[in-house]
């Protein structure tokens, strides 16, 4: 009784961070969206001030929302078929980088109309490594794990590194939309932002739940009880490789 | 052969590593430095913009700095008794904490004589966040690590979470001295910070070498084969307690 009853309450305390990271996610995006939509009217794509509006709402769903979710199938899906999984991740993650690269072309598309210049900030150098970083993550993990054209002891090699700098990138990317948030805020509001309208304690919230979305996502997937069980027959499938790879099997002579 | 050359250039790596962290953290405190000395008047303790300085510069030195080598030393200490890292540990985090209350109370004065409104910002609710969460975590570690008060099962228990929670609070340390930053230049150089003056070069280089501190420290410290090697006279007796607080031994009846 005692031993079933330990796992039942991890995968409830499971179930409730996932919950909890989800609504956390949706409500961020929501807030994005209100927070352009309602105090900086609304949203376009004629190279107007309602175009850099797409800006902060496409980078929150797809560099911290489906960025996030992509690395959570891992954790979500852990007793599925791997190959479904992987699947899921890449897919994701594509969902993720298209979304965010409308959202790139919308600010470069309003800077260019409203000729303001580009890329000087700290936000703007911090966005950039990140998309760039983001996308050779994403062919690397794409040709190391979807499509293997690497032998099997570089992709194990190259796992933890891809699952670290997954982390890293989500970090850089709510990192990025903090700063973002505070620029937005001292070019829009500086004058009265120390008066704590709605629209600067809004904003202020959105980071700190975005911050939050962060510190889940990472919890949940670095915590060793809600990893991926071992899998008998991955297991022997990968030992198999390893020894045709590195030649050092024991029943060879 | 072969056996020993791989932990020897795992240690080559590791101390590359550190010498690298150590170097960005060191160049980070200089330019925080140079920036308030040289771009804004120097240094003072008299409620004028020269007392402000001190807090970028205290909050990058205690925050950020200390606070990663305090937790780097279970790292580059990793063969020592623990017993004294454990001290080192909680000392370094002093000095820390202690840095950044005189980093804290130079903005608090400097807000107070100017008659400036405080904690309105991201940047403001992030750092107290951040200060308040990292007391509460140094006076836990101190009672439950260096003051034994709690059973071993509570203190193996809180372990994961203390390590978990440390570098969550460096990352959310260098995220707030990054909003900070942009926060200081667009409020001092705003209208000029889109030319690329060296103020804003130069402060934007500090915001990522800072990021750079903090991937450098997390890289290092979860990496498994940084980790403390297990030592068989500890873990003997944390199975010696655990088996006295949960009563579970073999040879008992």
């Amino acid at each position: 009784m005692e031993d079933s009853s330990a796992p039942r309450s991890a995968r409830t305390t499971f179930g409730w961070l996932v919950g909890a990271s989800q609504l956390l996610g949706v409500t961020s995006v929501v807030l994005a969206g209100v927070w352009m939509g309602h105090y900086h009217g609304g949203f376009a794509w004629d190279g107007s001030d309602q175009e850099f509006n797409l800006h902060p709402l496409c980078m929150i769903l797809g560099m911290v929302f489906l960025q996030g979710d992509a690395i959570l199938v891992y954790r979500v899906f852990r007793n599925e078929a791997k190959k479904n999984v992987k699947m899921l991740h890449g897919i994701i993650h594509m969902l993720a980088l298209i979304v965010s690269i409308v959202g790139m072309a919308a600010v470069f598309d309003n800077h260019r109309a409203a000729k303001y210049p580009d890329m000087y900030s700290l936000h703007s150098w911090c966005g950039m490594a990140t998309i760039v970083l983001f996308s050779l993550q994403w062919v690397m993990g794409l040709s190391f794990f979807l499509f293997p054209v690497a032998s099997s002891w570089l992709r194990s090699a190259y796992l933890p590194v891809h699952a670290f700098c997954g982390l890293v990138l989500l970090v850089m990317a709510i990192g990025t939309s903090l700063l973002g948030i505070t620029e937005k805020l001292l070019f829009s509001i500086m004058s009265t932002y120390s008066s704590f309208p709605p629209e600067g304690i809004m904003a202020n919230i959105l980071g700190i739940l975005l911050a939050c979305f962060g510190l889940l996502v990472c919890y949940i997937v670095t915590k060793e009880e809600y990893k991926r069980p071992p899998n008998p027959e991955e297991e022997s499938l990968a030992v198999h490789f390893k020894t045709l790879t590195e030649g050092s099997s024991p029943t060879m002579p």
